[in-house]
């Protein structure tokens, strides 16, 4: 999908933070887009009960997504869904490059969740070279190939179903509760990956059981590393380092919710995520022209 | 009213920062109690329509405020009706002082609102010389006198009634919308205090059509100033100074929502009293013993 035009704000990410900013920048008139994976906030999504996000006691976290989501769109918010996999910054514009589309904003809100940095042994070093962050995009080089998918998130169960479509053996590892593959060309393997194997390429992926011979291996994680997504913003111990205005080192950028850090909680990512818009909004009209 | 023992966290201001910090520390099995005013969180109250608080659209500031306090209410916060005036500490215990009672607690959480600093010419020079904060308190002082009272907010009509019941005439200034006075024995004046007038005592007060002669001027304003609440709070700019963890500079002692900066807003309200609480419930468990 691809948005027609400039938005002001691009917000990457919809968990309460993003959602939270896009509403807040909705009420002052500004054009906004919320780009989020297939489940709106995940983390979110499967919270069993939340009973600490003042005002709404007693909820499931699918019903409290559900009504702030809602919201959003009662604002007229633009939803969309897609993975940001990388942002760009030239004449006064934001260009982001995501897995469906590309989108242009003059300013970004980045509410895209606990930002893991720490990555698996082998990982960093074979990227590209056999280890994927994107099936859709990289599916086809591992036609008929055996694969391992290692995902933190349940948006892995229907990646692993499409690599199935394509691989000759896919290996799923779950890091969190899985909650149901029953293709029979999936193999789900419940182990901690510890290492990727291989010299030039990928080779194998080991656990405490051994190495698992594979020539590729697909991670998917909450959040597109930093590194990727915005070379030049300064994150310091896994957070991303912004001020008490949500503003981050590169201008026209903010961030909210559980990438600056912790509480990690709804509450504080909702109270961010209005500051980020109303710190985004000033930005804008601090704009020349 | 009198709390019987001690609190572990006593949060001063009912409106949603104040609301938001005790829900979380009961979460975590705190014994926590809310002082208020009579109307919790006036400001919120008078709100007509709330739109950005994510989750809750098109709500009135009425029903917010409801629902906010029901939600704390079943959580099992006391939530006690007062003023708190001065915060003593000593023997690792805070003592608040309120109009009512004194209240005992290990921790404090200010949620007390925006933080009015700039008083009216002549009236620091003249606190306990006619100036006074407390109808309750001091009215008997005025028994058959001249008084005013300036008052920014709706709680001063109930005082200026009581007022009306003691001295010989009551000078009532909003300086807000004024809901409704029909006592007779007041006199609304729609006029800005620029001055309180007099060398040992008051004689008057000054407005753009001259001098209102009054031997007492009570002020009533959202929040008692910090410099009679907690002398030795770090105030900077009119708010209190804390770090992103809602800590200020004494220990014990946190702040969140509109009396530690802008925006003045609910969500973010909502989310600096969840982290406050969170950094409350740190301190306590540092405690020895």
């Amino acid at each position: 999908m691809e948005l027609a035009g400039i938005m002001d704000i691009l917000v990457v990410g919809g968990g309460p933070a993003g959602l939270s900013a896009a509403v807040n920048a909705r009420r002052r008139n500004k054009r906004v887009g919320v780009i989020g994976k297939e489940v709106m906030s995940s983390k979110l999504w499967q919270a069993h009960r939340i009973e600490n996000y003042l005002g709404i006691p007693g909820v499931s976290g699918q019903e409290l997504a559900n009504a702030m989501r809602n919201h959003a769109e009662a604002e007229g918010v633009e939803l969309i869904r897609d993975e940001i996999q990388n942002i760009l910054f030239a004449d006064q514009l934001f260009t982001a490059m995501g897995r469906e589309g590309q989108y242009m904003a003059r300013s970004v809100i980045l509410g895209i969740g606990v930002v893991q940095e720490a990555g698996i042994a082998g990982e960093e070093r074979l990227v590209g070279r056999g280890v994927s962050y994107c099936a859709t995009c990289d599916g086809m080089f591992f036609k008929g190939k055996r694969v391992a998918m290692i995902s933190y998130i349940p948006d892995g169960e229907e990646e692993a179903r499409f690599l199935a479509e394509i691989c000759g053996h896919v290996v799923y590892m779950p890091q969190y509760n899985l909650r149901q593959i029953t293709d029979p060309r999936i193999e789900v393997l419940k182990a901690k990956p510890l290492e990727i194997t291989g010299e030039q390429k990928v080779e194998g992926l080991r656990t405490a059981d051994g190495v698992i011979p594979v020539e590729g291996v697909f991670i998917e994680r909450p959040s597109v590393s930093i590194a990727r997504l915005l070379p030049d913003l300064k994150v310091e111990d896994g957070v991303i380092v912004v001020d008490r205005e949500m503003c981050t080192n590169l201008p026209g950028v903010f961030a909210a919710g559980d990438c600056v850090g912790k509480p990690w909680q709804i509450g504080k990512a909702v109270g961010e995520g209005q500051i980020a818009a109303l710190s985004a909004v000033k930005y804008l009209e601090s704009l020349p022209g």
